[in-house]
């Protein structure tokens, strides 16, 4: 993608997604409408696809041509990325936005012939924005962010996972992510994969392991998480498909092989 | 303690920690120096301890009869809580500190006579302070805390706890707590018992299990959940003593017998 149109587009989806935000603040404190999806924990609300049609309005709009991917129903089904693709979560983390009315997100990512050339992550509450250009850069609100620290060790790495991995699972045998846990510094959970995407990118984690995410939950932060230095695969170690769900690892890049490795010890075979 | 007497000592207290706050923010940007205490992930900086000596200075000029037990070495060696007693972490949550320059908090609970009067708990970089005095109520920065919704079912809570859990330990079969994370809606990990007792009292958690917490991570914590309607108790549902560690659950009084229940199944005998 040129830098013209990369620029033009940025400008115009930084322009969406900060209306889209003053539209969920808007709108949050009244009652919502919440449903259930795959499972009783898995939530939506009429916000979450009144924002994503708001998008895709836009989207549509002036960008005809354009293909959206989205979480809620409005997008496109699509079978590969070639020509320019929109993937979109207009509340990623639904289940904070729902029960503390905070620590949620918008998540943009914009792939031009199946690569990531722009990245939002929206913070609605914080109002703190974390965006990247393909090559130009990642910034926090308007100040850039650094590159990783390249030298972290596991010992002293601060990782995000859910406590899932810790029970039986299907991917890895949960007595290795035990002592995987011990291994580490210290563990979090936020409850919204954007926005540990965007924490691995700002350096306040040094990875987050993810057990199943779909490509709106992390479109955006790759780009992002990319800019600075940071790596993005399945816990194999394999390139993401955007298609399909998958077990993401993103980290620092100092910690990635080991991580990798680790896992290697107890994953299934699937 | 009579209430002239809880609101002069309310005073001040608020007046230290912000000023305490303030002295932390003027310098947590410079270099600090990071020594470890009973483990490697155990962490003090140099401000840890600085920011307790302001603290202690500040009580022991204006209240000489007062008693102090805190984390960093400038307290008392009490064996009761009779008289007024100021329990203190000059920065609860150190390993944020460090790797985050967020997500930790001043936490200062008074107690005199072993009851809790007065509870804050200072969330210096997002510049929220959470405070109670008993009877009076809770409250985040002027705002009251409304009283916790009493309906919430195990299935619908949202439970802070951290990955160790799920590993093998002292307390609790990991099976049971493992069963336990799958009945429940989700789990968060933030890093800071003070906060996540100040969560558990805004209702964006409804509980918080905590391991071996020490008399300064929960001492005003307890007082602040207590004035929302919460309780806290030893996970057996036995009440806390301030002058050891133990392991804790504060949690929205409609769940605090089930998750009690839920925890015996698994118990060790210690």
């Amino acid at each position: 993608m040129d830098k013209t149109k990369q620029n033009d587009i940025y400008t115009k989806a930084k322009e969406w997604i900060i209306e889209a935000g003053q539209y969920i603040r808007s709108r949050m404190y009244k009652e919502l409408k919440v449903t259930t999806k795959s499972d009783p924990n898995d939530l939506v609300t009429d916000l979450d696809r009144d924002t994503e049609r708001l998008l895709t309005q836009r989207i549509r709009q002036t960008y005809p041509n354009h293909f959206i991917i989205s979480e809620e129903g409005y997008g496109d089904k699509l079978t590969d990325l070639k020509g320019t693709v929109w993937i979109i979560d207009p509340i990623d983390g639904t289940m904070n936005f729902i029960h503390q009315k905070r620590n949620f997100a918008i998540s943009i990512g914009i792939y031009h012939d199946h690569v990531g050339e722009i990245g939002f992550i929206y913070d609605v509450v914080g109002d703190v924005l974390y965006s990247a250009k393909r090559g130009l850069g990642a910034f926090k609100n308007e100040r850039p962010l650094k590159r990783l620290d390249s030298n972290v060790p596991l010992s002293q790495a601060m990782i995000a996972m859910n406590h899932f991995w810790l029970c039986e699972n299907h991917l890895v045998c949960e007595k290795t992510m035990q002592k995987f846990v011990r291994s580490i510094r210290g563990t979090r959970t936020y409850g919204s994969a954007a926005l540990e995407f965007a924490y691995v990118a700002e350096g306040i984690l040094d990875g987050y392991l993810a057990i199943n995410l779909s490509p709106w939950d992390v479109a955006a932060g790759i780009v992002i998480v990319n800019e600075v230095g940071g790596l993005t695969t399945t816990i194999d170690g394999d390139a993401l498909s955007l298609l399909t769900k998958s077990p993401i690892l993103t980290c620092n890049p100092s910690l990635q092989l080991e991580i990798i490795q680790y896992i290697k010890k107890g994953r299934k075979v699937t």
